[in-house]
């Protein structure tokens, strides 16, 4: 199967310096070919886990991605560690496909409504973004094929757990469907799922990266959400025809990712404490969310919405025919941010809908916040 | 002055949550905007310095910010902390003005030679590449106005404190003559100093961006080997008519940097040890560059090289008729790696110039890596 690339992975040339650093890494070789201070002269940091200060490999230490490939085939995908990059964020990652695929015009398959910030970086690289609306378990499966045969896509973005802004979760069916379509249309899928182990629900099903049997991908992890998002550490998973260039990418991005972030997160991965401290996560937020749906059925009687199962946010039509957009500075002076959900779509919007962060205000405070904004937009 | 970003900039919106964000920030405001998570819910991570888990602003922690804009102030360049960006390492600020300035085709200025990574990005992004050549103390300041009325290039990126690779220093003159034509023709400067705290000389001229008068610019600095390169943390400052841009760049890119690289980073800039530990960094190198310097005599009596004086390099013709590209391989059999220097050159490149690093190596392997390639090129 042909991949298309954008047109500028033709001119990305790999490095002389990294292909002579690797080869030098065989043990008797004195390297004068990069640029690395002398250890010496690292100033003593104590109390901080050891042997994390020189400069790194771009794809992330060894342990790490290894102790990544074994979370991953818990989430439902096999990938070799061969294949795992360690990226600053799962925001990088939606960059480093923006420039491996994306040129001025290119189609881009996402769904409505999507991420706001890949919304932005694909329109940056220039994606005709084309869309693929979903509903309460996502798209209807057959509505898939067809959308992918008439966009013929060169990229399909899709966040299939715990959507942002939706909240949903694709059926088994709908992640069918898609992994069948591009297999047929050899259409490379970017699966985000920054918010897997953020689910209170049902068991979610598996990664559509896991169902594909041809088509390229790249699957996008984070630990934002599980661990601590100062750390700006996510992850990526290629398909192996897609793994060079992305490397190429990271290294011409930013060399590699904080290593010490790398060293408290896989101390974190392999700490037998870590799921107890997941559970403990994942209890107080379906506590915010339960009291989050007390508080979105007092205030907003007649909105449409349906309470997540997973990830951070609400995502409620409160006023079908309004533009949010014009209420939320009348908001913000009343005392509240939301995110109107136009902002959401990359074409014509929906009006009415709002994205609402249920994870970080108190559940008094957001109860309060919605009742303000209530009464908003009762008054405008 | 009109500048000329690239196409992509056009389609450069504002992120509407972080604009909703930085509105809330005034306190009183409930957000449900954003996705950030409880801070209960993160970990304990003992002794770490505290207050950095959450997400961070996108430009960089206010008191780096401060801080970097007193740093700057002792390397004579005056910018406020409104127009300091925290980076994940000094690479990415390469990454974001090829991002701001780079599309297919447009003309930017470079040294020749170059540092090789910055030409992987710019190439990557389909800069029309036009030389500046440069010697021991920079360009010939004459050449500097012909070159750039000649080029009309959309961005100048030049090192002129310790060039990589060559090590030289640009000359007030040079300076001079660049910032006056950059003025001249209103070509924005991206100024890339990466090892400007590492001098053994005397102290080096004022930068480029520091003489600028009315042409657009961008100053590139690096904590990877005044403290610890594993951080990743870099910084940019930039003129006015930029910064709005590149903060979006960046936040499209990976949100924000590190924010746990930003404490520390920060702790070592207001540590009132820091100047002694810097002089202590900066003896030990000197130590090795006068090692290497009698190794490389002794090794390669007839090659001609300049001894540097900062940075990490030595830049030496070991062989002017040769391509050293063609020795790379057996050196490294024969157990020694090292930078050819063609490939640091946009254009043709000239042969027979090594990058060799000086500061890794102890200077007892480093004499005998020189006596192997030494060897090596005399058995070719």
């Amino acid at each position: 199967m042909e991949i298309m690339f954008s047109e500028r992975i033709e001119r990305l040339a790999p490095s002389p310096v990294r292909e002579i650093l690797k080869a030098a890494t065989g043990g008797g070789v004195v390297s004068l070919a990069g640029g690395l201070p002398a250890e010496e002269t690292f100033p003593a940091l104590e109390n901080l886990p050891g042997g994390w200060c020189q400069y790194g490999l771009t794809e992330g230490d060894p342990a790490i991605r290894a102790a990544i490939g074994r979370h991953l085939e818990e989430r439902g995908l096999s990938c070799p560690p061969e294949r795992i990059l360690v990226t600053s964020g799962s925001q990088q990652g939606i960059d480093l496909a923006a420039k491996l695929f994306v040129d001025k015009g290119t189609p881009v398959l996402c769904e409505s409504p999507t991420y706001m910030a890949a919304l932005q970086v694909l329109r940056l690289f220039g994606a005709d973004l084309k869309e693929l609306p979903i509903g309460a378990t996502g798209p209807v499966p057959e509505s898939i094929d067809p959308c992918v045969a008439e966009a013929r896509p060169r990229m399909a973005y899709v966040i299939p757990t715990y959507q942002n802004p939706t909240g949903c979760v694709w059926s088994e069916e709908a992640r069918a469907a898609l992994a069948q379509a591009a297999d047929k249309y050899g259409t490379p899928v970017l699966e985000d799922d920054p918010y897997g182990e953020i689910g209170f629900g049902p068991k979610v099903p598996r990664p559509v990266c896991a169902r594909l049997r041809r088509a390229p991908w790249i699957f996008l992890g984070s630990f934002s959400k599980s661990f601590v998002p100062g750390l700006r550490m996510g992850f990526l998973a290629a398909s192996e025809e897609l793994f060079v260039n992305i490397e190429r990418l990271k290294q011409a991005a930013d060399l590699h990712s904080c290593r010490l972030s790398q060293a408290l997160v896989l101390d974190d991965l392999n700490d037998p404490r870590r799921p107890a401290r997941l559970d403990a996560v994942r209890a107080e937020y379906k506590r915010r969310r339960d009291a989050f749906d007390v508080s979105i059925h007092k205030h907003f009687p007649k909105a449409e919405f349906v309470a997540p199962e997973g990830g951070l946010f609400y995502w409620a039509r409160l006023s079908p025919e309004r533009d949010l957009r014009e209420i939320a500075a009348a908001a913000l002076a009343a005392g509240v941010a939301f995110l109107p959900g136009e902002h959401c779509y990359a074409g014509k919007p929906e009006h009415g809908w709002a994205r609402l962060n249920f994870s970080h205000a108190s559940p008094e405070d957001a109860d309060r916040a919605l009742g303000i904004l209530a009464r908003v937009m009762d008054g405008i």
